[in-house]
């Protein structure tokens, strides 16, 4: 299985036993993932932006006006940046306060923007982020025109230094505290899709898509 | 309504209608958020950590061990933070791939930690967040014991410099986009709490708690 390098920005010094650093994870968190935080640095005063994204081979891209400040700041001077995902997947509620957690999968990235000038690699992008949010949208939709691709910023990140933190399964409590009358064990959480609402401007006569149904 | 004063860091200059001050709304959603992830900067290289947290009056708590290097780092250096929380509502769905969006609430802080030491805040802050993230789970744990308090670190940050970040609805297409025969319209996302799974190492004849049935 291919491994990230662990570095000294990606080395994960508390709980190690968490840390993961295959591909494999680390993209299938990305993937999932709807939306991540980049951080970066002015005059070491931190900023952060959430934003949608997707991943491609090893690269993980953003998009956003071309009249938008941070991404402008971010092509322009190539600041160093750092990129999490985290996913929630259950609380874990131990007989003790002290050994409550929380059942995640988070990602963190360190690297540099590049700006994406070639068409193929921008169209490419703005589909599989379409595709990513709603699986299946894209082939349905009005595509960008001329002016809606020169309003349009992306940026690429080459994913190199990365790792990944996974915590699962049921509480870990003191030796002595499962003699307790305390009820223990995982409430899972999930992000769920629900129903859609139709646009109240929506024309007459179009029919849900079928990849809405889910 | 209180408002939080608008500053060169918080003045939101992309979308600023979607920009929202007022502290109802951005305490509404970080009382909310389940996990904050919080920004600092060493030498101009950010760094980010996902973490929980909670929210007393005007004040942001997060906690963890003694034993963690960048828990240490903000509390001995004081550096400055960036903290963001998010919440997706749902996926915005236009007839034009360019109108695509997403409905969210997201919070910006920019702070500075303190480290908590006297007693009744930090018991109070644990309390919090434990029934923050579970609520009715505090009055049943195992409260925590003279070791356990030596190992936790909880740090605070006043919120005095902080924004709100809000998309709500239905898309807006271009005008001449309305006619076109696509489906448009939103897809709500939620964050639910699914049955519970008791602890395999769980003792005999321990009912699940009323609190968890929701």
């Amino acid at each position: 299985m291919e491994k990230f390098p662990i570095t000294d920005k990606t080395k994960i010094t508390r709980l190690p036993k968490r840390g993961v650093y295959d591909k494999e994870t680390v993209y299938s968190i990305l993937d999932e993932a709807l939306y991540c935080t980049v951080a970066y640095s002015k005059d070491n005063q931190p900023y952060q932006i959430p934003t949608g994204f997707c991943r491609i081979d090893d690269k993980l891209y953003i998009h956003g006006s071309v009249g938008s400040h941070y991404m402008r700041e971010l092509q322009t001077e190539k600041l160093p940046v750092c990129i999490s995902v985290t996913l929630i997947d259950g609380l874990v509620l131990a007989r003790s306060a002290f050994h409550h957690s929380v059942n995640y999968r988070s990602v963190v990235i360190f690297s540099k923007p590049e700006n994406v000038t070639e068409k193929e690699e921008l169209y490419n992008v703005l589909e599989v982020f379409t595709n990513k949010m709603c699986p299946g949208r894209w082939d349905d939709v009005r595509k960008p025109n001329d002016g809606e691709w020169k309003a349009t910023l992306v940026l690429s990140f080459e994913i190199n230094e990365a790792s990944a933190k996974v915590r699962e399964g049921a509480p870990k409590d003191d030796e002595e505290d499962y003699d307790l009358n305390i009820w223990a064990g995982v409430q899972p959480l999930t992000l769920e899709r629900k129903s859609v609402i139709p646009d109240p401007a929506l024309k007459a006569g179009i029919a849900t898509p079928g990849y809405l149904f889910r």
